[in-house]
This record gives C-alpha cells, sequence and structure tokens, in this order.
C-alpha cells in the first residue's frame, strides 16, 4: 500500500472490511524431519506475529484467509482449516503501542476512537506446507516474514503463542481422521518416510511397529501391492493416503468409522 | 428485558457488548436412546434458531458463551466447546427482516444504521447434555424455547442449519477422543448402555463386538474388574470413560497416543 491506500485504509477502512474481526494464520512447514512456522518480524511493534488481517465484507472467512496469506506470504491456493476463534479481553494489548504510536508507525493520524483501536476478535486458521518450496515475502507493516524453526520458538506479540499452541492442537488431532500430510509426501511413500512426518508433527517418538497399524486401522493410509527398491536387500512396500475414505470423511465428518 | 433496558441495548449496547461479533450455541440433548435439539422459537421472525447472543467485552468467549446458554434457557455450568466461526456475507439475512420490522419487533425506533443491524460474525459452541434433566424457558425476544427431535430437524432462520451440521461434525470428530458422554451415563456402565448412547450420537448401527475394542484402542474407557447383576443370568462386566487419560487429553491434546 502507499501512503494515500493506508491513510484511506484507516480512515474509511471499516466500509470495505468488518471491523471488530480479523484473521490470524499458524502456517506450519514441513521439510525432512525439520517443523517450522511462518513469522513475520514487526520492528515498530518490536516483535514477532502471525501473518493476519481483516475480512472484506464481502469474503467469505475462508477466502479472506487465504487472500491474507498469499497477499502477505506469496504463498497461493494453501489449504486452510479454520481451528478457533480467539476473544479474550486484553488479547491484543501491547505494551506501549497506543494510537499515538500506531500513528507514527503507518505515518497517518490515528484517533483514539479510530475503528483500528478498538477491540477484536481473531478467527485462527492453520495450514501446514513444505517450507523448501515457499519463499515468504513481508508486507507493507513488516520488515521481514520467515520460516523460524518450531523447536525454538520465540515469544510472540499479542495472543499470538496461545494461537500456535491451539493450531498444534488441532492439527495433531486432525492428523489421525485427514490426510494432512498429502502434500508433504510423494504420492506413493514408504512406511519410513510417513514415520518421519508423523514423529515430526506430533513432536514424539513412535513405535515404527504400532505406528502403521494404527493409521491403517484409522483409514488414513492403505497399502499398496507395489515394492520400492531402495538398496540391496531393500525394498520396502508402498503406501498412499485413501482419498476415497478423506474425501468421504470431508463430507460426512469422519474416517473413523 | 424490560422496555427501558432493551432501547438501552438498541441504542448504546455497542459500549457493553462487542458490535459485529455473535454466539450461537448448539445443545444437544440425549435421554435413552434419543437425540434432541434445543431451539428458540421467535414468532414475529417467523422461524426457529439456536439461542445465541452478544459478548460482553469484559467477558472471555466461554464465559459469554455459558451466559447466553444460562440466560436463555436456564441451564447452568454447561460444559461448552467452541467449534467454528461463521462469516459468510448474507449468512444472518431473512427475507422482510430488516430495520423497520425490527423496530416493530422491539418496540423501539431502530435506524438503518444501527449497530445491530450491520453485518455480524458468529461464534458457534456446542455442548451435550440429559434433556431429561432440563426445563429450558424462553428469554424476551422468543415466544419458546424447547427439545426438538433431532430427526425432524426443522429449517432454521439464518444460516443455523449449516451452524448444527458442522457442530455434530465436531462432535461426533470429539467423540473418540474426548469422554463426551461423561455425564450422559452412570460414572460405571454396561457395554450396551455405551453402545446405545454410541449409536444415538453418531446416527448409525455400530457392530457390538467391534465397538468396544475401538473405544478401548482409542482409551476413551477401560474394563473394571467388577461385574453388574440385570437378571437371571445376566451379569454385565462394568466400564468407565478413563478420567486420566481424558485429563491428559484435554492439557496435551489428544488421547490417542
Amino acid at each position: 500500500m502507499n501512503s494515500r491506500e493506508i491513510k484511506a485504509f484507516v480512515q474509511h477502512g471499516y466500509k470495505e472490511y468488518i471491523p471488530h474481526v480479523s484473521i490470524d494464520c499458524a502456517i506450519f512447514g514441513y521439510h525432512e524431519r525439520q517443523l517450522k512456522i511462518l513469522l513475520l518480524n514487526i520492528k515498530s511493534f518490536k516483535g514477532l506475529c502471525l501473518p493476519g488481517g481483516f475480512i472484506k465484507r464481502t469474503e467469505t472467512l475462508t477466502e479472506a484467509a487465504g487472500r491474507i496469506v498469499g497477499e502477505r506470504t506469496g504463498i497461493k491456493n494453501l489449504f486452510l482449516q479454520q481451528f478457533k476463534t480467539f476473544g479474550d479481553p486484553g488479547r491484543a494489548e501491547v505494551r506501549g503501542l497506543d494510537h499515538k504510536k500506531f500513528s507514527e508507525i503507518v505515518g497517518v493520524k490515528v484517533e483514539k476512537n479510530n475503528w483500528l483501536m478498538d477491540q477484536t476478535v481473531s478467527i485462527g486458521f492453520y495450514a501446514i506446507t513444505d517450507f523448501s518450496k515457499v519463499n515468504p515475502k513481508p508486507d507493507f507493516l513488516s520488515d521481514a516474514c520467515q520460516w523460524y524453526d518450531f523447536d525454538e520458538m520465540p515469544s510472540l506479540l499479542f495472543d499470538h503463542n496461545e494461537m500456535v499452541k491451539e493450531a498444534l492442537h488441532t492439527m495433531r488431532l486432525q492428523l489421525y481422521h485427514y490426510p494432512i500430510g498429502i502434500n508433504l509426501l510423494p504420492e506413493k511413500f514408504t512406511l519410513t518416510e510417513i514415520h518421519a512426518l508423523y514423529e515430526t508433527l506430533l513432536g514424539k517418538k513412535l513405535d515404527i511397529r504400532n505406528f502403521p497399524k494404527k493409521l491403517m486401522f484409522l483409514g488414513v493410509i492403505k497399502k499398496l501391492n507395489e515394492k520400492i527398491n531402495i538398496g540391496p536387500h531393500r525394498s520396502p512396500f508402498l503406501y498412499k493416503f485413501d482419498r476415497v475414505k478423506y474425501n468421504k470423511a470431508l463430507k460426512e465428518g469422519i474416517i473413523l468409522d
């Protein structure tokens, strides 16, 4: 946005966007046993936060989330899942960040009763993508947009640490019901590959013998009558996600029956 | 609310409540193989809807949901689970219901640009309770608040049918991870009792032999070394929900590992 657009957004944005409601996105990145998370660095707020924004009055919530992630990160068509809405009093307060400070940051006079300064409820969306394929870019408010190692999760602005915790909670639950890893593995994969993915996403060791039984029992993956040759005397069976059950689950509710 | 309170709410309610955001609650009722849902009948809107309301600026979302259900139904301390937020454009439009009609209904002049007439995003909460123990009461806007058979789900106002569908989806998924039925069965129960509960909540037949294995595999229930005498040659084993795993699941995420 240029300065005229920023001024228009501050002064009249509530006509185009729904006030009091925002969206924040926890974007997890996976690649070869590494888990990362996408964060914006906003120097003028002195901190890191999740990518977020407002909802246009003409958009669905999912469209808004897709646009926000697209605009702020350069990622297109990411499959975003709504996980929880956050609205506790004081959730967006940051010491020293008031309408005067905000005026300085955006370079436009922001009154105390401006629509951007009022209490906001935020809808959380999450997604997982292969971080090696994404090259994120910052937006006009932030100085950087980068992948951070999940193991070294920093302290975030607002209630965004709580959001990440809840996003992780939902993702881990849904791992057993939806083929969440479908874009993180080759179409046909070995048990070693999916075992590495699940151990990384769940953040714990999983018994290599029981783990595939559990996923097949739940109907997430199925065994193919096909092997891959990966070395002398090493040709493990291949597996794939069960797309039929997945589509049924998305439509009807759950895989588990 | 008396007429003075209604007038104050219409004119200045946005000072006490967050505008543009509401809460709607899908309250399921179970008793002896019957599933019901709690609906308000609002004659002046010519339709049925879920109990709902606004969020006070000083409340958490969960506190607001609890207050709304309490006020509108007489049910206290119900454990409510947030399931999804709804915000698609046009979601709350009802043919013929504009600010003039609304003025008639509440008996106070409501301008076109009144805060109650603007676009609203609604946060959905769900709960299950034993309907035989609840005697709901209508609020000032509604003419009745009653349990309806879920099998004969009527067409609801706004996007409330979609809300009920999504609430059911979440409840059915969570049935396999949390002891949702904990207040719907005696502390110790037979397989026949929990089988009836799950068949009713899932709306389908479940194999009586595989079903308990699945619940024990997932860690939802555990078998006790104790039987109940229910007739000549009939003394089935008793089971209970696994509260330790349940509390662990609530804290850490999931039961399944």
